[in-house]
């Protein structure tokens, strides 16, 4: 069997606040015995839970890189009981590309798990993260945005999950969170995701969207702070006090939550993010792009909910998700 | 003297509604014989001023297409009196890439003028505007954002003119315009700009910043639709009421407002747009995107004002413009 | 076991005239929540055979889709006894390329198949028909020509089978299709080919070569047309007589039928497509690219025959195939 | 003033039959010190007039380098009275590349007349033909085809001109060239045309369509050869009985004979090149690429006329030329 | 089981000359049934060992190459006893290309073994040498050099292997070789290496290391010719007299012996090949790229030993690696 | 007059150590309001001359970049008379590519003299240092070695002058840089370069090659550093002694100390730089890429000499340098 080439250039069981690389030999046209480094930080403090934290599982999503580079740089030992492992840049060779998925092999880090050691260089990030740092941890925090082609409300979310006891805590990790938006997932296919393995380890996890458009705000920043703050003291690694505001609390039940382009063209939102809309009502237009005079195309919402979700670029492709709504329970 | 290559396939001074293109002949490996179609639409209605509507001089600019397509479909001849030339996508190649300059030859179009009847497709487009419609103008209204890199607080904006004639009309037009800003723009490099070769020819401009990140909001295309209408019928070429809300009016005095990174990282907005800030607040932080435990750079601001516009994505590189101060009149 | 992510928009079992698409999930840089639209349209009336319709399984070849449109188009209900599935571009991303492999994995569909459920856009193209369409199907066309690289005399072909009844309804309906070179062929490699895919299934097959080059000429498309007529009225699936002309029957013996060329160069064929050749005639010459006064590689006829396929741009490299030729059955 | 840096490896004025290149210094990235090396013949024999034969002005037409590497090989001094300059790939980075364009530069050589000394890589070619060459030249004949995305039927051609002694020795050597069709040319944008660059001079110019598609056939081959052999008996530099076929002569009398799609798509031709069309019939139809089910657009001959020219590849865009009409001579 | 698809143009087994290809079918966009024709001579002369050699594993690296051009253009058959199959471009594709990996695949030919049949491009190669040629070899030589990111001090190279009786065959091999530099070697991670393949057969294999930065020179040429003659003569494949002069010989105990770079910036090496370094001495210095007036990252041998290795273009990026040392053996 | 938009971030013509950059607005794509940041550093003493020190011109170019870095970080004020402007990389853009011309404009600066203000990125370098920096400067170093397509023996040189002055302030200066070899250069096509710009103002300019191949040694950086320091103690603004060794002095005849290759294939070098090779000696041979037992090209030298610099990498393009001989003087 294989080996994981990846190692760390620091130690992940020591006392302390170390700040290291993930290094993953990569032989390439442009460096023979080159490497990729991912940037890694471990907290330890004597003993306590563990948590793994990572940013940019999509390269092109910034909360999570941000917040997580704060708290590396300004948690000191004595914050902490237990560990953090904090990786700010989750798929690095993408987040320095300001990509979804790596240039290097154009992967999707989250459909890559459970990863396979001799593979491609996302493979072996995927491989290095279930075999080695998943089984080391009591808690994942994943950061997601919508990243360049998507837009969201800030929400945490987590999972409906088979096992009970699982779901359970994770909800519980999720509502500590404390996002505007909290939002309970359904997912459909969910081969391959990070979450699964996370989830299928019975793991506690908590995942976002908190902005997108490969941009981040002073607002969303904010949001991603706050919530990794309230969910590590939620956990006992920090010491504090929640930070507590209202969250709206939303499922997604089927899929005529989604709204899909039926054509290329100029993409025109009819409503903004937050706004409640009721069936029927227009969503947003696509217009023609090589030509005037031609009425556009109309995307109306197929059940009443709140728009958490949309296509964000100005220009539009077939088959494109257009808007998603949640809808508030009860 | 080299004719300009570029046709019509619509008349310009028709009554009625036509729409068409203006057709730039292309040759090049993909076609030999193969043309630059720019969509165009002619709305006339016998004798009165004439306005030039554009939008995506900057391809990744979106408010300005939405609400020119919009009028192109739906203003009927009746409404009209006098022309409206509106063309939705002025650097069209570029629009149809989503990038700021033209994929052809990565010219900036608002970099271009006068052009060249004999240049590339970007210089024959300019030379056209130049030479052919620019002179059937009275008004122009040039829609302008941030596109895929910079985002901004919704303005219009005119310029300070040694002609004094010019500039009161110009001025008098973006206050009909009426958008939630109203920027005194002194451009101190305006070598080559659409905006200098309009007004160099004593003609009345409009031009916007009206949100950026190669998006748009329901919010932003109502402020763009409002405005092109209130301008039109500020100029008398549509009938109606102007619909008047309240407006910040700001100048940018000098290069103390331009914040710039000295440094390449990933970017950390530290106040939104419409913020007022002091002198000395911070405005945004860069961190290292390679390693973890050092201290981001810091921007703060150098005069009191409020942050009209940012650097949009999350990575950002030494050099860029990261934040702009507008300073309110009195 | 995973679940093949392709959806279509219409229902495949309903009576009627149905036009959608399969809908292919694909999360990449552009889009995050993208998606491969492929048009399909189905036609069912009552109870009867099913026949799948497949062109630009190749994404450079252009007689099937023409005649698949056309087909989708203009068929109604009542002309059918059972169901027509009509897929014009099999490999969509390569059709909308222009390219025999897709542009999103270089794959090569029809040497993809069975395909994976999970693995790349193409071998899900390739596993939904595999495990969803073909099983639908007695009897499946799937259009071939040249592409870019090659051409060829217009011919439609059957392989020589073990399962002799297989092998016989797909030389009956080749027959029935009725293009002017009907070919014999004995494939030594068909590993991974959609054609092994549907004979190994027992379905019957009728595969075609009618042109090339990246084109189609008025003539190639109604052939293509008047076959895909024929070979529907003599599986009994659309009413009317079959239009009968002469053909022309070939096999392919063995490896003498092709020709390849030594070295890269300026291509000269020396016969035309049609043509009859003895042993030892001049096919075809390679002049040296970069230099003058230097004789050309000469490349002879191996056998008698008749040249049904030759190298279509005007540049070769070494190791192209230069030039086919078919053996006359008697 | 700047000197051409081109220099000939072989002498351009003495007896005997020379091989070698126009050598052009060309530093780049992959060689600092690199050139360009243009292959070159030159055939002598005492006094008499010069040719100046060149093919590949477009990199992807064939007929002229194959008929031109033909010629260089098996000429013989005492077939010669005068002198043959003969250069088959006269755009030679576009040859080797397969395009129409340089691909160093992007440049239409045949737009890129007078050129400039210390322009780019196909400006610096084009002016050592205006200043170098063609001064030496008393006859020209430059070989086009339709390239990679046109084909015509094969013709020779000459332009009407004010110079009508010109004028006169153009058509007379373009009847001698014998091509199945002989083409009057009004052209409304000769700009920066090698072709006007070599009438300003006086000289004697023979220009040719002969085929296309990126490709050239036995047939396309021979026409060019015995073409080239009878313009340059003729001219009385071979030795030789000019070899006549019928030919059908045609004018192109103003842009009715063009007609561009006016949609991008799936490209039909109706009917075939040297076909004759009534005013009104169908010549090509437009599908859409992207779904089934709609009718797609009609293409109809706006005059009388043979169609010798029709856009080549199996998609098209907008604005692309789809065909040429040919009106014959009574 | 999938039959590998490549062919040899040239019989293996038959006395004398032969000069050759192996023939890979490539179907691809720009040759639909095209091939990569690997360079391949055959030289046999009755009954005798096998030696397989070859150059541009990596296809950067040109001693390989150039000693086996000028032992495949210069032996004679009555030189032999035994077989030669020499192959000077191994990964024929990178080799074209100048890439230490295949264009076509990215894959890096050393890390593919033990290839599949119906994989990728050098997948195949891979298997066809796994299969085909080296169960018919007794002697294994295969030439490597730094390519373009690494120089190295001219070494041949053998592993330390579990099986002793291979391992001695190696060693005495590697001496009969007689670089200037002989080096014992102890890979840690050599999954995938063509090297563990041969010696998984109990073949016995030389291998080197012989200078880099994309070039060769004449001393690093010579050595490679000298050093192949040596060991086909120690295998009395080749009749003469080994040369033999000094080498070094030199272990590499553990990581220690490598330094990687820190940051990324500009390489100031401090010390050259083939230098004395003592623990602590400074090795190379990495200058920051984007500013002046930073002090640079400094590396220091981390033991005492020989530079025998560097990193090589003047721009380095963190995880490159920047220097090697050997340990002198006593 | 369009006004040149760099601007320095630090003053010229302030005493002290100043470390800044030039700023060069440059909008494209992926930064609207962006920046090309040149490093830059000035030191000042008092009065006296002013020294323009450049390095990567030519952006692969390495020796010049670190021997500038050094100054820059070590020099204090006190050890200067005059000032002394240090420019690591000239052409920036180049500089971080990696690449001899810009990845911008694909422009050579060294051919882009004297510049355009309001032309492309790199002319817009020309034309600030032609018309703000080199009218300060009394001496101009500019640093090259052969980049990544050759290679030279490390050498100082200046050019044989109308302007005698000028010339021998300049030979003087170039003994005082005192590089193992000095060479006299006879420039015939000098247009467009910097050091005609700088020498045409009367200006003393020390030009070099110190080494090649996208690399730099311990030893050719050592040159650098010691001359550099030579030539500003020879100008009276550093304080110290020159070091002196011994140099040879060639000079450059004419145009046969060039070789070029007359066929592209795999570069074998015969001789090394530093070798003396008499007339008809065999310098380099090409042998063929695709194919083996062919008999390698072979190039020889024309006249008695030192082989001073040759082509680099292990491929070679026909066309391309091969080899460069210096001729000692007496």
């Amino acid at each position: 069997m294989t080996r994981n080439p990846i190692t760390p250039t620091i130690p992940l069981d020591r006392d302390g606040v170390h700040h290291g690389h993930l290094r993953l030999p990569y032989s390439r046209d442009d460096s023979a015995w080159g490497s990729v480094m991912i940037p890694l930080t471990v907290i330890k403090n004597g003993d306590g839970p563990t948590a793994l934290l990572t940013g940019a599982n999509h390269g092109d999503e910034y909360e999570g890189p941000i917040a997580l580079q704060e708290l590396a740089l300004t948690t000191r030992p004595e914050d902490v009981t237990g560990r953090l492992i904090i990786v700010p840049a989750f798929n690095y060779p993408a987040f320095r590309a300001g990509t979804r998925t790596s240039p290097i092999d154009r992967v999707n880090l989250n459909r890559a798990f459970p990863g396979r050691p001799d593979g491609t260089v996302t493979e072996k990030i995927a491989d290095y993260f279930q075999t080695t740092l998943l089984p080391l941890a009591d808690l994942a925090v994943d950061f997601h945005s919508g990243g360049g082609t998507l837009d969201f409300v800030p929400f945490a979310a987590a999972h409906i999950l088979d096992d009970k006891s699982t779901q359970d805590r994770c909800f519980k990790a999720t509502e500590a969170f404390n996002a505007p938006y909290s939002v309970e997932l359904l997912e459909i296919d969910n081969v391959g995701m990070y979450d699964t393995a996370v989830e299928a380890m019975g793991k506690t996890l908590v995942t976002t969207e908190l902005g997108g458009g490969r941009s981040s705000t002073a607002l969303s920043n904010a949001i991603a702070k706050r919530g990794l703050r309230n969910v590590l003291i939620h956990a006992a690694i920090l010491r504090g006090k929640i930070e507590t505001r209202p969250t709206v609390t939303l499922t997604m039940p089927d899929d005529d939550c989604y709204l899909f382009s039926a054509a290329e063209g100029l993409h025109e939102p009819m409503v903004d993010l937050g706004a409640e809309v009721r069936a029927g009502d227009l969503v947003a237009r696509v217009w023609p792009a090589d030509r005037t005079g031609i009425a556009p195309g109309e995307y109306r919402a197929q059940r009443d909910g709140v728009l958490i979700g949309r296509h964000f670029p100005g220009l539009i492709q077939m088959g494109d998700c257009i808007a998603v709504l949640g809808v508030p329970k009860d």
